[in-house]
């Protein structure tokens, strides 16, 4: 069993991470750090654990002191940048959860997030967490790993991953035209919001109610434009809707005027090929649309692909569970690849049916 | 009192007209005909009304018979065709909320409707049915109405609505690209899909899912399309999420290259200068992002309008109450246009606050 | 025009109570007061009012100078005290919302509230604030306000309100068993536990969720047994669920040996027979249940009634919104009795129907 | 590993049994059985087993014709009756999540539902399927099995569930006053309300609103009595709440004069005492209250109790999930019991934390 710990265990991401590692076949969860609950048990919180673990919050500092060979980071932005230092400098992996290891330009991250990026080695070195489709740089932090090398994983945002997962086979193909603005629109559920309650988070807020929020500014349009290579070139809008875990993310591509694409069925047949393999990635029959509800819980994606001959366009939308694939799923996916572990080691749980 | 009737008052759209036209301080309602619930209470399958009405179904025939003035008609695509005609031909004036009467040309309602339109002269001098953009063909209805000749009145619908309220203004003024094409993504609450039970509007289907569906085939398109002389440009894709009431239309528009438009606040004076005098139409303060649940019950549209420098496009949003302002607050907005009435009559109240 | 103020103003009972009294026929809102958002247009705080008021929240003090003769106070328990000894003293009438003048015996207040009654003159002056079974303490408050003299209203709770118009009219039949304990589990939307953001209200907590709260110790207690007679024999458990608005309250109740009470045909009577002349109560069918959707937005209340010959029980149900009549809608209830207009008066809407 | 199959698979208690079988230790799913859906893929009509199962529904013949020792019927009330006796005569054991095989007494049953008990012999025989409260039943039935004899298990509803767990500590311990009424109301989720579709199972409908239904008359009044031995003393009043998986049952139970009890603290005692050694069922520490939301998507009950004083009674709460300790995951630990597995096998997972 590798020995691991979760720093930032008390918000969403992190808490969702605990409830992965608890019944990991591979990985002892051996502490859960939150400076702000430390000492209270993980039950009192988060009552789904009562009668599951007895298991507390401890400090962040205790759990520096675990002999964990694999640490998490739930972390907010920014906050990861010195732990992941200290923590690498103590011989643990990282995988962290927050945007600081994402952007391998630092000045991009500086000018979207406002803050010095003072890790920029580590930064370099970091694999990007997001498996099916940077498999080879994980597979590089795999052979660092096992050599006893420093390790740091960048794991790729929330709707980072459900819209690049919905484009990337058409646009790794070529197949989008060449300039063409990407136009990708996402509907979040609130957990995405994170733990902390505010006006926004108030059941009244969020409950019978849709709003676009970050409208041309959300931070995680540079992360997709990197991972597509769009750079400029895509218009990313979220929306908030009532529910509370669920993504979905529709991306609507124009084609090339000679991509050799000309039904549903090559569309779907190029996506299929794509993830080929993937474990955790569907890509749905003709007609059929992906619905969150069906991955919930799980670190699966739902992928469907249609094809407008009126505007030669794709429109490809991804639905993944926002703390699952989206967070502590992938975190813990990366880790299983990162350790040379089954993929889908602790992960093959299936969404509730209904 | 103008005497009105409701023609398929048991659905969403109907009782909501139901709704309205009982507090109407210009109309009376005079029958609501429902030929499946003829006979029952209005408080029977809608107990909303218990207290507030005596009022019974009564069969389509009877509606007929009911000397009414104003026929608005809640049927579904196709079922207005011949009652419409019947009607006029009778001396009602006609205030459609199916898709009958929309499509100025039919050979695109039968292509995208699959049967033949059979009323091609009065669609012809139908009126469009979305006064804040075809203000003019409302007025000349008026003064037909006014000379005792037949009106026709073809409703916009919801998602036309929304995506056309929060388009209109820049694509009117010439700013979209040459060429362009735009996407319009929305998302729409339940009711939208009608009162019919099924697999797709069962709670557990809904709830705690989201999901795209009719992708690259809406029947909306070319209702867009004709709206904002958009034809063969425009790639719509609408979501449902779990919610009961409310639309929001995220439309994203690229500008022409030398639109001389470089900033959030210029492109909100745009729209604002645009909807000066629209008693239902509020455009937010920059930052300020419309929230559906601002507007449910009521006939009102919040437009919000974003300026994205990095890709030279303005994404702007519409929410409204899809029975509201998409549906049967517009058709009464309508009406009251035809017959003189104050816009607002019967059509003035706010949102619930919380 | 009455000219009105609204006390606690930016709250969900006081933005409500703002909601009405823009609409009410007879009384003019002249100040909505909240010191912590005073100064902020009410369309900024609630996007609803956007194009339906320029009104701005100003001070309590602000308020005070406004020369208005109806205060209504929508504060915090204990806040009430010493505002309304104020504002009566300035020659305003109160109709409080806050638990401060409903419980007659102060020592009871004292008991559950935990602070002293400083008020106790006021206080026993205090009409009770629920027209339906205290009609003749507010027309006598009508008397002494015609005349000019002070008056307090004590608007009942909530949970009080539905459950006691579910109990009263077998209750005061003098056919609930001698000495039985009355059981009522009610169950209310979340905005029953009011604006301020915490985990409790956090969406991400209350969505998919049920759960009783402040079981045998809730303040609503001895207010329902004050209204019923009950004291000491009402076992009250509210619920939260996860919806808005909404609160429906079920009350079992074991008859009295000799009731001459022996079929659902008969209690139905009885309830009729007691509600009869009230505006805004519906008994509804035998074999019918109230729903809280069929009342939100609104003052009324759906109430049901169910015979048991098992046990000689009758279940009686009754379902109002919270902030409807459970707080706002009552208390302009209240105030319209109070000022002799006609009771209804800002009052007549329905609900929407779907 | 045991062969089982799944008759009834389509409908919401069929396939959650599906869901827990697929990832069962010791038991293989060799048959999914609906008439209505044979031949189609889980995967179609549930997309969450996309990449999950290759596995399609297949006829009850089929079914019949697997070579199963266990099966599990998720059928209609009274469709169970005959199927039952045929599966047995075959050899395999069942495990029944109707009405059919609950209630000891043939005539209660054909009293409540109307039709007549056409399988004594084999109802006489049946183990009653709620383990914590008659597990030496099945025990015996694990007995049985061992000698190839055969058997029956009637598991319990959901309501009487978590009604049960609730109320059994404090009655079994002799502490209910004697001949008194015990009060039961309890919410539930709409897949309680099955897969139908239908105006009550409509999102329109459910969402938003809080209603009771079968006041006085729903079935699992005399299956609750029996359970707790309160023949002709149970009043319970189930409702709707617009949340998907779920239920809380609240039930009210006055204390005998001579109880001993005389705290919360003692109460909790007897609780935890009673449920010592029980893998599923917490008792929550004293002030807590259960959350449905704990306990989605398992086989596990919170159960809550708090004492009154002030009236001498006890207001004990249970929550579970409707579709897992309340049908599916209930029937699969009656199914570990009876085959001598590990009573937690296959249903060891915990709630999403949020």
């Amino acid at each position: 069993m590798v020995r691991a710990v979760v720093m930032g265990a008390s918000g969403f991401a992190g808490i969702q991470l605990v409830h992965i590692l608890l019944a990991h076949p591979e990985m002892e969860l051996v502490a859960a750090a939150s400076d702000s609950l430390a000492g209270q048990p993980l039950a009192k919180a988060y009552p789904a654990f009562a009668g599951i673990t007895d298991l507390a919050f401890c400090t962040v500092e205790e759990a520096k002191a675990a002999e964990a060979e694999v640490a998490f980071l739930a972390l907010p932005h920014t906050a990861s940048l010195s732990m992941a230092a200290e923590l690498v400098a103590a011989g643990m992996a990282v995988i962290d959860l927050s945007a600081d290891f994402r952007l391998k330009d630092a000045s991009v991250y500086e000018q979207w997030y406002g803050v010095p990026h003072t890790e920029r080695a580590l930064l370099e070195g970091a694999a990007f967490g997001l498996p099916e489709l940077f498999g080879e740089g994980l597979a590089q932090a795999h052979e660092r790993w096992s050599r006893g090398e420093a390790v740091v994983v960048g794991c790729a945002g929330c709707y980072p991953t459900a819209t690049s997962l919905a484009a990337a086979p058409l646009i790794r193909a070529g197949l989008l035209r060449a300039g063409a603005t990407v136009v990708a629109d996402a509907i979040s559920g609130v957990t995405g919001a994170g733990k902390k309650p505010s006006a926004r988070t108030h059941f009244c807020t969020v409950n019978e109610n849709l709003s676009a929020y970050g409208v041309t500014t959300h931070r995680h349009t540079p992360e997709i434009e990197q991972i597509l290579g769009l750079q400029g070139r895509l218009i990313f809008t979220p929306h908030l809707a009532p529910l509370q875990r669920g993504l979905l993310s529709t991306v609507t591509m124009p084609l090339a005027d000679d991509a050799e694409l000309a039904s549903i069925a090559s569309a779907q047949e190029l996506y299929r090929a794509f993830y080929e393999g993937c474990p955790f990635v569907e890509v749905l029959d003709a007609g059929e649309q992906p619905q969150t509800s069906s991955v919930v819980g799980t670190n699966r994606a739902h992928v469907g692909v249609a094809f407008d001959g009126r505007t030669r366009s794709v429109v490809a939308t991804g639905a993944i569970d926002n703390l699952g694939k989206g967070a502590a799923g992938q975190a813990v996916q990366c880790a299983n690849i990162l350790c040379g572990f089954d993929e889908t080691a602790g992960l093959e749980g299936a969404a509730l049916p209904v």
